[in-house]
């Protein structure tokens, strides 16, 4: 992704890499005011950093996992205990699993760690790609998008999800606009898709998340949200919110796409209502840095997650085309 | 409204009264953290109190209003001038208007200005009182509620719109839960209703605005939210995010109330698409106190209201009964 660097110059950065024996990440929780580059040599703190959400977004988390595998492999570890320690760090998105699994596979059957994680990566930012070229054929000039949280470069090591279509359409020179909701507790979407958008030169605007019906009913063309978790049945978890707009669009009978690659769905699990859901600290709700600004007695309730019914998808955006939900079944791999 | 002081003791307090000379009222920025008084003697700073949102909601803005043109009343000022300028503090709240007009004719009748206010103060208090009987009744035992914004006793002088219903069943002694979406960008539902259920008692839990889905399809009784303005075929304006959460309610068939007193229905009005909605300022998402949390270049849009059609109201909660959108004309004065 392109980052205007502290020396004022324009950089290709990614997320999360390999660099010198350490694995280097952006610090998410600094963006937008500050862009902060932090490294680990251990790969429980790398689980740290995906609990305490340091990087996030379900393909990075993935990318991260595969990385701290990679740590593990490389101090000759325990493996077992490695895998089950970072699959321990949050519970909804998928990657975590699967890369923590992929990754497992490789070190056990002797391959170099650093390659394998290398690969691991470069492979979720190839299918970022592939899913820019699928989903940027749905963008027209003049089209007002609106999208939900972050799925961009920063959830995914580069390119983003949600956010490729954009950017290969950005790319093409074509002119449109996006809705980036705020999304709270956490304002990815302010801090973070914004963030993104404005340094690719895509105009947009930030608004809140109880916007979506006003700014729907003026006319919105399509919307298109990422997915940390796909069932079987087409039902999918993403950041709390996204089922709002997904009821929102339907009665407005605007196009809803979800974009994610075929890892993030999880076949084994048949549908939504099989999705555990994190439910994070009050204190995300109810703290800004360290001043309260609730009313000291009352609790705050703070699920990160929600899970859209399949009816509510209009189409899959992934690395291997666009598929209904019905059609799942035919990009298991 | 209960309210703990600074003294530990629990004290009736209003949002707005009249007292030695003085328009007074509870600085609502300040909450929850602090309970601050604000006087004023000249008409023009309570408009700006109004405006800059020391005092919020409709009938409040209402009563904030009357006691602002008793100041002019008072120091015998232009009556005209004053109505002109108070009027001209925010667009969309019809009590604004309502309030001004009312005691701008009782002043040119010669009545006492702070009589005539206080008139008007009692009258919505007393409004809201009839609004919580017949919404009270509403509420059974074991239900869980959903409200947005703040349409209680600091909205309403004392008592509420929204929130009376919910008083009326707890002095009743009935148990229920009550779902306070925070509300962004300003966080009237987690700053000032958490404030008031914590102060009364009532059970409840603030929560994000995007989790409105999340909650209700694990199963929510009934929404109730307030109103700025009500056209005369029942769309009403309200906080922005009251549209998603009604569209949400309809989908999975929960019943949602307009709580309001008949001085918040603008029969001038015939539909929604006539009400003027304001567009606050951009610092209102991107600030935190003096902290820019937005990126710099990234431009964010800022709608205090939205409107919701009739179609989505179940029953418009007044002091004169509950009426169908289709009722309304019934209730006129």
């Amino acid at each position: 992704m392109k980052a205007r660097m502290e020396n004022g110059r324009t950089e290709d950065i990614k997320a999360v890499w390999f660099e010198n024996g350490k694995v280097r990440m952006i610090d998410q929780r600094e963006l937008p005011l500050k862009l902060v580059i932090v490294d680990f040599e251990d790969y429980r703190d790398v689980a740290m950093a995906i609990k305490n959400m340091t990087t996030r977004g379900a393909p990075c988390i993935g990318a991260s996992a595969a990385y701290a595998m990679c740590l593990a492999g490389l101090k000759k570890e325990d493996l077992d205990e490695a895998a089950r320690y970072i699959k321990a760090a949050r519970p909804t998105a998928y990657d975590l699993f699967y890369a923590t699994d992929w990754m497992y596979d490789r070190l056990k059957a002797g391959d170099d760690p650093v390659r394998a994680a290398d690969a691991y990566s470069d492979l979720t930012v190839d299918k970022c790609r592939k899913i820019g070229e699928y989903g940027g054929a749905l963008i027209r000039d003049g089209m007002k998008l609106m999208t939900h949280c972050n799925a961009g470069a920063l959830a995914t090591v580069d390119v983003g999800t949600a956010l490729a279509p954009m950017r290969n359409a950005h790319d093409a020179g074509k002119k449109f606009f996006v809705y980036a909701s705020e999304t709270r507790p956490r304002l990815q979407g302010m801090q973070l898709t914004a963030w993104e958008l404005n340094q690719e030169g895509i105009d947009h605007a930030i608004i809140p998340d109880g916007s979506a019906a006003y700014y729907m009913s003026q006319g919105v063309d399509m919307i298109i949200v990422g997915a940390d978790r796909i069932a079987a049945n087409g039902d999918f978890a993403n950041k709390i919110g996204t089922f709002d707009k997904a009821i929102v669009a339907k009665h407005f009978g605007i196009p809803f796409y979800v974009a994610a690659p075929v890892s993030t769905f999880d076949f084994s699990t048949k549908t939504g209502k099989d999705i555990v859901i994190e439910q994070r600290s009050e204190e995300e709700m109810t703290m800004v840095k360290d001043i309260r600004i609730a009313p000291v007695g009352s609790k705050a309730l703070n699920p990160a997650f929600d899970v859209t019914p399949a009816e509510f998808v209009t189409g899959f955006i992934t690395e291997k085309g666009i598929f209904k939900p019905t059609e799942i079944s035919e990009m298991k791999e």
